[in-house]
């Protein structure tokens, strides 16, 4: 059976998330639907990252098999007329090897968090990002975000719900910018832990506001105590922007990807 | 009575446009009467610009007196209060000299138009760009646009229900610049005609495809003929960025300041 790579633009807002669940809107149950409707082939679409309710994607992979062979360009445009107006629109399509697998093949995950540091709400962007109606400092939050960059055991910032069988992953890039009144916080590992990008940006608003100092920081990572992260960021500032495949991983190293 | 001056930020898409009217929700209706529940006078509040339905603002100002005298910090936190959650923002709100006018004073306008070029459709912002699922060439559009900067008739590029007294008008910067999948254009002049900005941008299309040179843009500016636009442009790629207030103008320039 051909199998199939997408790329996929989401609005987080009206799904309970990426995962297919009976009850209530997904981005999966709305492309698998969507992917029914036009093909009359009821198949699972498998996504690289579970992201979860509110959470947006600029750039989710998945992959999926059919038994019919598609014209990748028809089978983008398919999708795109039936999922409108569903908030989801698939930006590639392409022809995908039979062991490619969305999750499991992926080297790198980058996510980009916004957060709008002012006084006035967002009028605009009112489910696109996190308001914070305080003074940020983005510099002090860079520098402490350094600490977290690298090889370590991430409990602290790990969902209580997380799956992943161990808590330690490397953080390749974690940066802090300003960018007119938002700071735009971006991150880049391998593989992220359960809410482990909202968990650390929760703790960075407190060095941001001048409560925690990056030796505060660096004593919640190595606490290796959930009770010591900053309160999780709320999901809309989140956005899921690209999932990178570059060299092929040995079986071995699979087990420990983790969305 | 003291006189305040508000910058405002709004989703354009709920509104049948800034301009009160009897019936549908207006931005200038909802400031009115957030201003009324929480100051209990009924004012009018005079905007700088008339949006149309759909067309969104980063800047909009608009001034409005009142008999109490309010402390500008905390007028704004009522007026947000008051304005939630109807997807209008007060950004800030100044003490304004009895002579400031918003509309009357402002000695420069500038707009954004975002377009979104490429196949698959908007999912995260398809109620802020014009989507247009086709190749544009930027640089093309650029260079063409710098035909219309400078004063001229603008006929061509002007609402047949515009109510200014002239078409004459100065444009004083028109880029097309390329952000990502984005095509951005940024218009500045001291005011505009009725859907000078959607007008041009629709003609601007028409030199992004190839089918118009930069000299049939000039042609179509000197017809002096609005048969001669391209089709007008959606409202849901324009922003009012920001409005102006400068050195003051004698009266005489007062009759031709038209939003």
């Amino acid at each position: 059976m051909p199998r199939y790579r997408i790329s996929i633009e989401y609005d987080g807002t009206p799904f309970v998330g990426w995962q297919f669940q009976p009850k209530g809107r997904t981005v999966q149950g709305e492309i698998q639907a969507a992917l029914q409707r036009f093909s009359r082939e009821t198949v699972k679409v498998h996504g690289a990252g579970r992201t979860d309710a509110g959470v947006h994607a600029r750039g989710q992979v998945a992959h999926f098999d059919l038994v019919k062979a598609w014209d990748t360009f028809r089978l983008r445009e398919a999708f795109n007329y039936h999922l409108r107006p569903h908030g989801i629109a698939i930006l590639e399509c392409t022809d995908a090897p039979p062991e490619f697998e969305a999750r499991f093949s992926a080297t790198g995950r980058a996510y980009l968090y916004r957060i709008l540091a002012r006084r006035a709400p967002p009028a605009l962007d009112a489910s696109r990002v996190w308001w914070l109606p305080m003074k940020l400092e983005p510099a002090a939050m860079h520098e402490a975000a350094q600490v977290l960059v690298g090889h370590h055991d991430f409990t602290t910032f790990r969902s209580a719900a997380c799956q992943s069988a161990s808590p330690v992953k490397t953080l390749d890039r974690l940066t802090v910018v300003a960018s007119g009144e938002e700071i735009h916080i971006h991150a880049e590992a391998r593989s992220f832990l359960h809410n482990q990008v909202r968990s650390i940006v929760g703790s960075l608003k407190e060095v941001g506001t001048g409560r925690w100092s990056a030796a505060d920081l660096r004593s919640a990572l190595d606490a290796c105590n959930r009770a010591r992260c900053g309160a999780v960021s709320p999901p809309q500032g989140l956005y899921l922007m690209r999932v990178e495949y570059g060299v092929s991983h040995p079986p071995a190293l699979r087990a420990s990807a983790q969305s």
